[in-house]
């Protein structure tokens, strides 16, 4: 099939995710988290100590940038860091109280851009959008629980020995999602 | 409302967005164009001409992102440009040959990787998944004709006498996108 913009589905979720993105830098500003930053904030202080496979895991951000990401944010003082008694390579990660109140300042903010997101939409097509973008979601978070993420394979092997300890844990969480 | 990863279509875009993104990566790879790189191509090789005006348009990529991109492109020699008649402002984008092998090398590796990100998803889920995005880039295009992308409005008050020349066509050209 000769390829079509319109019907290419990498091209329509660039044009989306762009003008979320402007919408977000519009909202949110640029003193304020970038949209992967506000979304790590998040999830540390929602779950305090987390790893950084986790942390993959919840956000869906890969693990070499998140790495990244965590060490510019703790070097800013917005994350800390402490290793785990379990597993001494599992780093778990903390919110710092200027990354709470970042966190805090930020949230009404995106929350806004969501809405403007979403209100692009004619209101009879916005639960729609929703559900599958939730569905495209899930069939990426299953494809990660068995390990067949193409951009996540290198990292699945390199956590290989940390995983097997966590296991049942980490397979409760899942179902729960 | 609370925050919520799951209900941001903010963080849900993103996510899938990153899935593509990384299958685009590991389907082209390096050596061939990025991913805009690949849509600025295609259509230029579709509308030979076109100004960088209805390029913005038919890639949703932002003006001053566009700029620096056909610039770049210009000096690898993919494209190339010369002044219009009607309008010595708004420079008409042609592809070179060089432009299209390299187009042409990548289609197939595209076309692959799209059906990729579609396969994320169950069979049954698939269709409405690109009807949502479609509503979604339709809506888009519709905001832009009435001039009310956020991101565009610089762009479009900067290009106003251009504009006045080419409306008609222009009007036409978007009733049939």
């Amino acid at each position: 099939m000769a390829y079509s913009l319109k019907k290419s589905p990498g091209h329509l979720l660039r044009r989306a995710q762009q003008y979320a993105h402007d919408l977000y830098s519009k909202d949110v500003g640029s003193s304020g988290p970038t949209p992967r930053q506000f979304e790590v904030l998040h999830v540390v202080a929602q779950n305090e100590g987390l790893s950084q496979t986790d942390l993959v895991r919840h956000t869906g951000i890969d693990r070499s940038t998140l790495a990244d990401m965590i060490a510019r944010m703790m070097k800013k003082g917005l994350l800390s860091r402490k290793r785990t008694k379990e597993d001494a390579r599992a780093n778990a990660v903390s919110i710092t109280a200027s990354g709470r109140r970042m966190l805090k300042g930020a949230e009404a903010k995106v929350n806004k851009s969501d809405k403007a997101v979403l209100a692009a939409l004619p209101k009879t097509q916005q639960a729609a959008f929703m559900k599958a973008l939730t569905a495209y979601a899930e069939a990426l978070d299953k494809m990660d629980a068995a390990g067949a993420a193409p951009a996540k394979r290198k990292a699945t092997k390199r956590k290989a020995p940390a995983k097997r300890k966590t296991t049942k844990k980490k397979a409760k969480r899942r179902t729960r999602r």
